[in-house]
């Protein structure tokens, strides 16, 4: 009922065959269609037209939209009522107008993202993992900044769309600097984390096991890219990940991620740490310290002045 | 609500000292506790005081119970009533009666195989995955067989029960000779199976990447344990898993399983494979063939006549 | 000084282009060239022109002629006087005969193998592991069938030739069934095992870790050819490879070979195998049984009579 | 003929039992023997009694010999005359005077390096790969610094030890500022890097798979250890290899290697790197940055002025 997932981001570029090649050829995702500035890419394992929207822009980088799927029709219109009665303004987006995708709603959340909800996608052909390069089987979460602590957010990602708290880490005060939400039965959909202003850090794509992150990151070398692996290979302790960050040609940062864990358990106590824990080895559980950039991140689209992106 | 995962089998063994060593010196899972004839283990992950129950027989092996966790103690209530409605009888099993354990109950299902359901359990230490062995991380499903089309199995498990289908083969006849079937957002928590008899084919305990499957091999290969390895390692089709098949030191077969996909869409429509195809490609995708030891299974402890194993 | 390593193999197609589509797109072979009925082949990171030849025949399939290359032009005049003098006829293939080889010596062994002896080979770009397909990175290995126990063929090898025992099985009897021997410092650049005829067991290709042999088999499936993955994968007790044996097109056995170790020390003492010992763990440490046609191989040329394959 | 490979080297801690600790059961070494104030440590696939000596100091850390082994006992007495030629103090070490080894002699290397030569040490057992921890393999390389261009170093190394040098890089000027050297056929026994003084940067440990530098990765945090992954895991252009660098509790500081290749060619050309290509790609081919303290390494023995460290 309601959300069941992350659905798809849609991250902007300036050169869409470039960005196409790289996603498709080094990153090893599958292009299913493109249609004017935009290309609908998937995940090898994905069964539905994309979880990828790359949208041409004059200038910059960042992200579009976030979209959730949800797990009707019925929860689109339900959504939409709960939205406007807290006052937010709903964009309703037709079908197609985001290619191989049916109706969705748009909405602004309290903290400043774009966010999108649809049920209906066009299906896709699954692949065997293995045809070419082992590419990410699905994305899996985007971790977004907001520049106080994220207890606010928790709460209206917990209370009015239903995620559920797998980990999270604290101020000495209590309130809380960083929290991993899901709905799907993984550590995250969506992470929020204190940081230096509104923006999306990365959006995660999962692959199966750790040499899947290295090979991806040998693909990168070996096409001259090695400047683009920002961060890692490393392992954070809060959800166990085994990781790259990696920029893609316009400057966005996806991670490549593995090695999180299931959770089956609705009643699932959330993991603590604290700020003392979380410098030692939450973060990062090996020691090794992220360059500056690492604390940067991409700008989102902007609805609470006008709906931008795919489709509109 | 209902049935949320597959949460521990109860496996017989001759000579409990022997099987602990195996399950944690060789399988690397931990022992919780060992009390009379019993000895409660979990995988290095489980946050609950166990998943797997040995329990001390005279003779023979098999399966005592499979034990199914459900979300909530109301649920305990509903299913009875639901069984009882069903002419099923029903035991209720007190609070530790099984060591660890809140209030459960067991009951026969129509197939032969006697299942518990239980809420609450005592919380237990989650280790950090790479403490000493790479051992499991998690049970992950039973494999069940019955000697007529599953359909029945299937209705009822889905119906009655709120499992949903992943996979599955069929007849030229399309009746359905193999279904695996899910609570949890794997591809499964039970898999039925049409076979020579009503057995227990294994219990699969899931570990996260491929050579952690080569792993346990050769650690039994290095305690000349290497008969006891019947088959693989290898792949599914169906499910994709990464697999061998491990008899303990009584004949109780286990799976070692990696490798399968997450579901997180509840409208997840099945994948159909033909007789042809499950022969081809669905059972073995690597084309060797397995002993005939193979077709056999462990007997499960009959529950029509009289309640047997952990507690009883 | 004489014999440094396994050089090349050529096996014998029936159709070239699919030979060729087979070793590159599926296996991760380099094509270094074609002509005439020829394709040679390289590992991804040979730094020379061919590490397999493919040859183009009309019926059958079998290997034309392994080469071992030798330290310098003067070992080839130093061999062929040896071999001469020793009553072997031995054919002069001038350089380019094989494309992109400088000067080479052929000659029938005593065993019935048609080998080859060569220094000069045109150089070839070293690929990065991990431009795409990740292939085997090198040649590693023939494994030849007697029909006899091999204690000459030991004999001749080691005495005649250069080449060092890394481990071997004995018969009840202290004959010698199997041996492992090498000239560069892995387990071995050749195997000889007493089998029911004279023949060619498979050549092995080197991938370097086990994950490349499980995406080389599932390469395979994903192509439809689940049923050339004849055996595997598996461990080798002796060696300690992590293996598969697949079948290409034409019927010519390969091994994926993973796994084994350095030797360094020229002293080192040969790992001994009882007959029992071999059978219990040496052969197969994980206690798979092989089909039956695993105890089958292909036809070697017979240079007693007449030089035949690429270049003759 | 000569030295064969790099045979074992010696660190100083202050707490033997600390140190043991930590090679043995974080790092996966086996202890062959403690005597007196030295452990006596191998590698898991080691048939000879040490690859790492253990030695107690009363302050500091650093390295007190790199030991090779050479073909025979009569290279000793060769050796020795050479180094004496060259106007170089010997010592001679009596067989057992390291525990285990048979007569040695130690030479201070023209650049400041305590080296020992040894035929003869008892044999050890080979223990399989996979019996509990999966520690390193062998002992593979050491990293040396000196403040000068390394020209002189792989002159000496090359034409009077008999090293040959499988990758180098040059200043603009062509002198090479760092070397990679080998005996055995490796990428390299010793590497020659010009650096801030003249000390050890670090011992090189080999596992056979990238995911056996992740898992003591994960044994280092699982213990708290984290702060002593200085740098890694990261991928080097220059040998391929897959690498993490760790403190020991001394702050010696040793290399977990994997992935570099097999050099069976005596005529094998030295890869050559540009100044711009060793910062670009081949120092670490996947963009990630050392921390600064990676620029500083361990001191060395002095045996110019009088011998220390084990059996002196």
């Amino acid at each position: 009922m309601g959300i069941t997932r992350l659905g798809h981001v849609e991250l902007f570029t300036q050169d869409l065959d470039r960005a196409i090649d790289f996603y498709v050829d080094v990153i090893g995702m599958v292009e299913t269609e493109r249609v004017g500035g935009h290309a609908y890419l998937r995940c090898i394992e994905d069964r539905h037209h994309h979880s990828l929207v790359l949208t041409t822009v004059p200038e910059g980088n960042g992200c579009g939209h976030i979209a959730f799927r949800v797990e009707s029709e019925d929860d689109l219109d339900r959504l939409r009522a709960q939205f406007e009665g807290e006052g937010l303004a709903v964009l309703e987006v037709e079908a197609e107008a985001e290619r191989g995708q049916g109706r969705a709603i748009r909405v602004g959340d309290p903290f400043g993202f774009p966010i999108e909800l649809y049920h209906a996608m066009d299906p896709a052909q699954r692949r065997p993992r293995t045809h070419g390069n082992r590419g990410p089987t699905r994305i899996d979460h985007v971790n977004l900044r907001i520049p106080v602590p994220v207890d606010e957010a928790v709460r209206y990602y917990r209370d009015r769309l239903g995620f559920m708290v797998s980990e999270f880490a604290e101020h000495p005060d209590q309130t809380t600097f960083a929290a991993w939400m899901h709905r799907k039965q993984t550590t995250h959909d969506v992470a929020w984390v204190q940081g230096p202003g509104t923006f999306i850090h990365h959006a995660g794509f999962y692959v199966p096991e750790s040499h899947d992150v290295l090979d991806i990151a040998d693909r990168m070398a070996s096409r001259g890219m090695q400047h683009q692996i920002e961060f890692g290979p490393g392992r954070h302790g809060i959800t166990n990940a085994f990781f790259s960050y990696i920029r893609d040609p316009d400057g966005n940062r996806i991670e490549i991620y593995s090695g999180d864990y299931l959770i089956a358990d609705p009643d699932w106590e959330p993991i603590r740490w604290t700020a003392e824990e979380f410098e030692a080895t939450g973060r990062l559980a090996w020691g090794s310290r992220p360059p500056e950039s690492m604390y940067e991140g991409q700008p989102v689209a902007d609805w609470s002045r006008s709906p931008a992106g795919a489709g509109a």
